[in-house]
């Protein structure tokens, strides 16, 4: 009763949870199978749809939870790999994040369930018992876009006592996502706590950008209000973005203990932000050293692209991105992706080949996934900066 | 095509919301009115729960959705008043948030839906287009608990690129809360952007600390893992917490520009960050001017304390910390409060007063709710610094 009395009324709901016989989902068993439970006394049909399945073409698959006497719903999944993965339930069509699992991130528009499987991949993407970096949210003026805009700013462990200057990584997320994707759904906050705690990374900045030149930050934390999130913002690749670019590094620099030297100047992103990595390292020329392209959206052909200078003479940018040199232009995607962002990577290698422009391609398993992007950023990480 | 191909697989699950007549939901109405909308072809019964019901005892109120001819059932509220809100829908029993609201919030193990009305209390609330704090997130050593443990801190508009040195609010949730609850259901960084760009509070920097000292962090933030967030954490309210906190203000003073005195430094917490309050505010005498107590749960009786040090010789630290002198002591709750914690705050009341303490009571409107706790906050922070 002393702490019934602590709980503020908003929580009262989830008492009830602690009356009833509790129920654990997701419970990962020893064998890193994972079994799913929801109480749905008057459901006709419960099933889940999470990451591990193997997709279908452009409806995600899923899988039926089984009734048991004690009105609890149940699915057990093959043993799965070491990773973060997302879930959803669905009762009777209605779509709902488990209400056993506090952990939920949101993806463009969607709330799913979270849980990571430990082993090789799941224990990079963890919170260890390491020196742990700051995550910080911080406005910067951005004159080119006439806006006050928000980005969010990983520095390692050390930074704020210390005096030692970093090389600064940017990072950027796909169509839909924003300033929070790559922390959330991407781990990169973990997956740089680790890998420099390991060793395997260099200590570096990572600065987390929103490619939604129309927006200040991602939906409900600007000023445009508790919008609702879509796919479909106009301003994101007709090269805005990429020309208000200089606004972000300028902050930075004067802002952080940079090295504002090329060598210790990378960009990456994905899929859109690919698209953007390509496009801005072009049109800064001589002031990145390591370009990570994780599949890059690159589906726009030549005479499709928009009417801006950020798109104009792309030949003659690759070739003096390539006369002035670069340690690592690295491209991934995985064999499963989509055939038209593939058929974008086929073109645009072409005409890398073309004007003689050095760059690694790794063609993965998988698609156009998480899975695929924090691993992406697990080895670009351990890239760059040597 | 294009845009469909950039998207993530996982994100395809929502397409599907865009290709069916879309789903507006929740919508404000002009008359601030609010009508919800939740598309379940084969449900019995949809109903609502959200915090502007009137609570009944412990059981959260909930109102009927009604079908539609197609498919869509609805709710419409009576006219709300300005605020944020909180929502979930039950569909045939199941507690689900609404797949149309990409905005949530967590509060303990509940995950719920958001909107805000806007108006006196909604505009604070918001995002507005103001000058914008940092917030970060940041890892000190505690010694005192033998953890790295996190905390939030929300820097005010400036800070980075000045040379000020700024007040200090320690700033302390509720039992199951965390060092993210102020930020996410408490909307502490819109209210302080928003007081300090009005003038009507002083810039100060606000220190979010999590008072679970078993844990590091925050549920799925420290190197305990993907744990399910709980009531019932052991140390919460036996002192260790209270006796730790010099860790707190040691690393705050050392890596910020604070002002290291009494008159600018304030502390305050809701429910059991009430209780902190007054025990922290007793233990580490002469060192804060200003109190707050929101709906404090000082439940425990004479003689019924927890064997600590910080809980020992309560009456000779009241009249030490009334002999040293301070500018507000201020306790504020609900009439609707839980019974148990009004006698609480009754009995407390009666033992500062033999000592002569002197406080100020405000007897408000409203239970056991955010509602109240962010406008105390709202209260509280113009009230202090001056």
């Amino acid at each position: 009763m002393l702490l019934i009395g602590l709980l503020s009324t908003e929580s009262l709901a989830q008492q009830s949870l602690f009356r009833e016989s509790p129920i654990i989902s997701p419970q990962i068993n020893a064998d890193h199978s994972v079994t799913f439970r929801l109480r749905a006394p008057l459901a006709k049909t419960v099933t889940i749809s999470g990451t591990w399945m193997q997709s279908e073409g452009v409806n995600r698959p899923s899988k039926n939870l089984t009734p048991g006497a004690d009105t609890v719903w149940t699915y057990t999944t093959e043993v799965l790999p070491s990773d973060m993965y997302f879930y959803s339930f669905s009762v009777d069509g209605v779509r709902t994040v488990d209400p056993s699992n506090a952990h939920v991130v949101r993806d463009v528009a969607s709330i799913s369930n979270t849980f990571i499987i430990d082993g090789t991949l799941g224990d990079l993407y963890k919170v260890n018992a390491v020196p742990h970096g700051t995550v910080a949210k911080r406005w910067y003026d951005s004159p080119k876009t006439g806006k006050n805009r928000r980005i969010s700013i990983y520095t390692p462990a050390g930074y704020e006592t210390g005096q030692t200057k970093y090389p600064v990584l940017y990072l950027m997320h796909g169509i839909g996502g924003d300033e929070d994707a790559w922390l959330t759904t991407g781990r990169a906050a973990q997956i740089m706590d680790n890998l420099i705690a390991q060793g395997k990374a260099k200590p570096m900045i990572v600065v987390i950008t929103n490619g939604n030149v129309a927006m200040e930050a991602a939906p409900g934390e600007g000023s445009e209000g508790q919008t609702r999130p879509t796919f479909m913002l106009p301003n994101t690749m007709d090269g805005k973005f990429e020309q208000s670019f200089g606004d972000i590094m300028k902050f930075v620099e004067a802002n952080f203990r940079t090295i504002n030297k090329k060598d210790s100047r990378a960009i990456a992103g994905l899929s859109m932000g690919g698209y953007h990595t390509a496009y801005i390292s072009q049109n800064y020329p001589n002031t990145f050293d390591y370009m990570g392209l994780f599949s890059p959206a690159m589906n726009n052909k030549p005479g499709q692209f928009p009417d801006s200078p950020a798109y104009k003479n792309l030949d003659a940018k690759l070739k003096a991105q390539q006369e002035n040199g670069y340690k690592l232009y690295w491209i991934a995607v995985g064999k499963t992706d989509f055939g038209i962002l593939l058929d974008g990577i086929k073109d645009y290698r072409k005409r890398l080949d073309a004007v003689g422009m050095k760059y690694e391609f790794k063609f993965t398993e998988g698609g156009h996934t998480w899975t695929n992007w924090r691993e992406y950023l697990t080895e670009f990480s351990q890239r760059i900066f040597k």
